[in-house]
């Protein structure tokens, strides 16, 4: 399946109190992880509206191994697991030095066509045509 | 069991291109709604470091249902649902006006003690005799 | 002049490592503020769309003065200092409590036609009249 | 005078509803910045805790001259114009491939000692001798 992989490094701004990055600022990550794939997918943001469809996320997982720190460079990998009716996508983040995973995160999207604000219970050929030419 | 309601306006800073409120804010909704709760319950973010262990979420969990939009006030109930070994909260998000549902989601945390840094397999006495105080 | 008050009490999120609310995050307190004197006009975000102007933040000033901590509740005044060239309103943030002055700013926004992406060098009747209609 | 410049891509949660980048996020760019130019220096976030200092802001100030748009990429220089009593930067945010100024921005920051909680009138040493030892 397609993957792709995102180096990012942890900013001051990303910290809580604790010293680590806010759970919360993970959706972050995983959304710049997301782009890239989506790009390497020739299916990004743009394309996705060009194509009639927006894809709200529907369904957000994370389960958070070990912290971020100050600093740290982690590696996100998204794999694309789901394509037919509804775009799933998982994550791994791993320290970029040790390989460690320090994160396991899944999204769901599904497909809203703009015109009629309607949820497809397939998805549209915009997205599984990409997908199969990559076979 | 436990549990609170917590109201929220939407804000603009909170919205997408969608013009709906972006899907990673809404771990702040619920980090407001489970301060709420922590502190009804008397263990709120200070009382925990006093304590001598930090919690960690170490699991979120979102299903967004229906958009959240512009100036809509939303209801957050959480409810206090595993506490012994670790502490999951259970959230509903709801319309505040027709009550209907927008977002089911849950967070877990975990004990970890601020000497050791190591993490507890029981929840400490300074949680579960807070909880069963209110039996 | 108009002027509004909104009180916001600081939340876990919007901490950062020294254990106060991060300069950047900051802009969200004035943000709610400028809602809450906009809806007093009668000219908020929605209303803004319908006279058909947008109207970006050109400038921001921002000194902090004082340091906001977890859970302290903070008052924004938000007043209405400029309005036929360009709207600039002016803060203060001071603790609900004790009224010590911890922040010190102003915006500047100006209109852009939505129809022709143009920025307007006069405030459009939209604003104008509103304002002359409060004296 | 030391300069550093940073590349940043604007990222989909970085956007509002006007379909640019939230007027509040540029903090986090200059932030970004502001830890390249540290870094450069020697004095980054950990070396000011082990100086014995923090370093708030205490001033910024935006000036929004075009917005930044999904997808594109801009380059922050950050460039240290004071620092014997106080630590000023200024910036400028440009699109890396026109050339053409963005934003213009200024952060002002000063050392509070960590064991007494006190303002320094005066950059310490910790400061002053790593910008000197630059010239």
């Amino acid at each position: 399946m397609l993957s792709t992989e995102t180096p990012i490094t942890a900013q001051f701004y990303d910290l809580d109190p604790m010293n680590v990055v806010w759970h919360g600022n993970y959706a972050r990550y995983l959304e710049q992880a997301r782009c890239d794939l989506l790009d390497a997918l020739g299916y990004n943001y743009t394309e996705m509206g060009a194509s009639g469809y927006a894809w709200p996320i529907v369904d957000l997982r994370l389960k958070y191994v070990r912290p971020i720190r100050f600093g740290q460079t982690i590696v996100v990998t998204a794999t694309l697991v789901e394509y037919q009716n509804r775009l799933k996508i998982d994550y791994r983040i791993r320290d970029r030095d040790s390989g460690e995973v320090l994160t396991k995160a899944s999204t769901i999207q599904v497909a809203v066509a703009l015109s009629s604000g309607e949820m497809q219970l397939e998805s549209p050929a915009a997205l599984t045509e990409r997908v199969e030419a990559l076979a």
